[in-house]
Order: C-alpha cells, then structure tokens, then sequence
C-alpha cells in the first residue's frame, strides 16, 4: 500500500517532529491545522522562522539574547541597571521569570548551559571566562548564582564559586532560596524541599 | 522597560501561538528551540510550510488530501478498493486511524465537517451533493457512517441517512459500534459508553 496522506503532509509534520516534545501525532495536527490556515499567515510563519537566526545575535558582554543590530543589551546598557549586582543564570530565557518579578534591577550573565561531562559540556564550552573577566573590571559585589537545581546546576554553582576563588575575587556570592512554593499545601510537598524550607527558615519574631 | 527578547524570537513566538494548543510558554520554548536549531534544518521546516498548500490538493471523488500531481485518490483508484462499500469520515485526517487497522479494503468519503448551525455550517458546505451522486454512479451497497461520537456528528448522521432515502437510494448504513475501548478497566467506564457496551453486547455462547 502506498502512502495515506499527501507528500508535502508528511514532510511537514517530519519537520515538526523536531520541536520538543512533539510526537508523531501532535505533529500531524499541527500540520493538518496549517493546511487549512489562511495562506498569509503561513506565510509570516515561515518568514519568521527564516529571519530568526539572522536576525538574533548574543550580547557580546552579558550573552544575553539581542536584536542582531544592537550593540549590548539593554539589560546591561541602561544606566539604571547595577553593574555590580550579576544575576548568573543557565540559558538566555532563564532571565524571563525574573525580569518578570519586577524585583531586579541589577544585570545578567548568561552561561550558555551547565557543565556535563556526559553531554561533553566543559567550562570551555560556557562563558565562563568572561564571566570571571567581567567580576574585575566592573568590581561586582554580588553574584546571584541562579543555575536550576538539578545536579548539573548544582555542581556548575560549585564550579563557578571554585574558580572565583582561585582567581582571587572577594565578592558576596548567592543562591537564590529554595523552599515551599507559594500556595502549595504543606501535605503535598516533597521531603527535600520541605527540608530546604526548615532550614532555610526565617524567624518572624524574636522575643 | 523595552521588550526584554529580541524581535525576530517574539514574532516566532507569536506567530507559533497560532497553533492548536499552543500557548505562550511552549511558543517560546518551540521558538528558543528553532532558534539554537541548525540552520538547514529549519530551512526545511519553513520550505516545508510553504510548499504545503501549493501541494495538497483534495480527490475531486473521494475529497480525501492528495498529492496537486495526482488525478484521483489512490485509495479509491486502486483496483483492489471495493468502490460498493463506503465510510464517511469527517476530516480527511480520520482515514488514518481506519488504515491503520488493516481491515478495511473499501473506499473513503470526506465530508469536510459536520453540520453545525451556531458555526454556520450548513449541508451546502459539506460534500453532501458529491455523496449521493456517488452512492448512485457507483451503486454503493454499504455506507458506514462514521462521523464522532458527538451531538454535531450525531445529527450529521441522521441528516446523512435522511438525505439517502428522499433520494430513494437503497443500501445498508451502518455506523460504528460503540462500547468499551480494549484494556478498559469497568470501573473506570463512563456510564453512557457502559450504556452503549450493554445495549450492542455479543452473544458468545447459544445453549
């Protein structure tokens, strides 16, 4: 029996088979949703897609994601922005959630992974030395370390802290604090977060 | 504060919410994806959405997606296709689920949707013409009737079987059986599916 559906059907849901967490199905459905779309709105679709990486660059300081004709990021630029408090994070959409707090008004660095050694991912592959570089010529005071705290982000923290000893910085270092999510019953919590919860504890009345 | 992602990232993400079930956060993490992806391959991906429409073409017979080259449905052109035994289907993906059973050697009808009076979808905009014209021409002798299970595929099946008899066409309609799906557990059966599993039950053993 030859093949069911049209060829350009199958092509495409092959290619959306590549997005993450995209099975066979989910593929099939966006495509059969794009063959019936309007013809111009597949046509932004595709434009986009052509225009992403060219159109994309990273901030030559902060790694941060920019427009391919801006210089540095706005993130770093703007003069409102503390230069000496550094929030260090994974990827380039870890900043999202936290701009998103409005609480932080220091700037970024973006590492570009976590050390793996099963994936291959040493410091060499992170911007690590510019990171380091960075700490000096603009005498950092802080440096939130806000890796995800899987093991990989936890060792990549220790890692970071390792070197910014060896390379004789003095600076306040942080993790941001773990603990019970906010409206999370008590009855549904995991042990290891409730206990990052006791002993990160905070007394809110000292007789 | 200005837009914290670059531009060309936030009308990807925009124009990946089109999507069904796509919402922002997984339009980002698609987009994010494509972005770090190799260059080639979302180049096949944006070919892939452009070709689409300009390669799929419906059977003028069958109204199932085929090929622009091709004149007329494999799975009605194939000799071995029994043109006497028909199932209506909605859309033309719920041909594939029927295929892959193996079991069937009959044709295909797409209706191209059901009745739907608060959408406006009237019986002028369904294949319903083509169905009946092809019921005579080819002397059907069985339509199965398998549009969903639900109110509009319901009364799209009434509305079918009514149509046939003023038109004074003589053969067996069927519609699928309804029951209890395989490795079902009975306690967790709805009881309309219970209802229906009972009403179609199968003899196994005549004393």
């Amino acid at each position: 029996m030859s093949q069911i559906l049209p060829q350009a059907l199958i092509e495409l849901t092959n290619e959306l088979g590549q997005l993450p967490g995209v099975g066979a199905r989910t593929a099939e459905r966006y495509a059969y949703f794009l063959l019936n779309n309007r013809a111009s709105a597949n046509q932004r679709l595709s434009q986009a897609i052509d225009n992403l990486q060219l159109s994309i660059k990273k901030c030559p300081k902060t790694f941060v994601l920019i427009d391919a004709d801006e210089e540095i990021s706005e993130l770093y630029e703007n003069p409102n922005r503390d230069k000496k408090s550094v929030i260090l994070v994974e990827e380039p959409l870890d900043i999202l959630p936290i701009e998103r707090t409005k609480k932080w008004n220091g700037t970024y660095h973006v590492l570009g992974g976590v050390l793996s050694p099963i994936d291959g991912i040493g410091p060499e592959d992170l911007t690590t030395k510019e990171l380091i570089q960075r700490l000096i010529e603009d005498e950092v005071e802080e440096l939130i370390i806000a890796t995800n705290a899987s093991v990989e982000g936890e060792s990549t923290a220790l890692y970071i802290q390792k070197i910014i000893k060896e390379a004789g910085i003095k600076l306040k270092i942080s993790r941001l604090a773990q603990g019970l999510p906010v409206g999370t019953d008590l009855e549904y919590a995991d042990q290891i977060t409730l206990g990052y919860a006791l002993d990160g504890r905070k007394v809110i009345n000292e007789n």
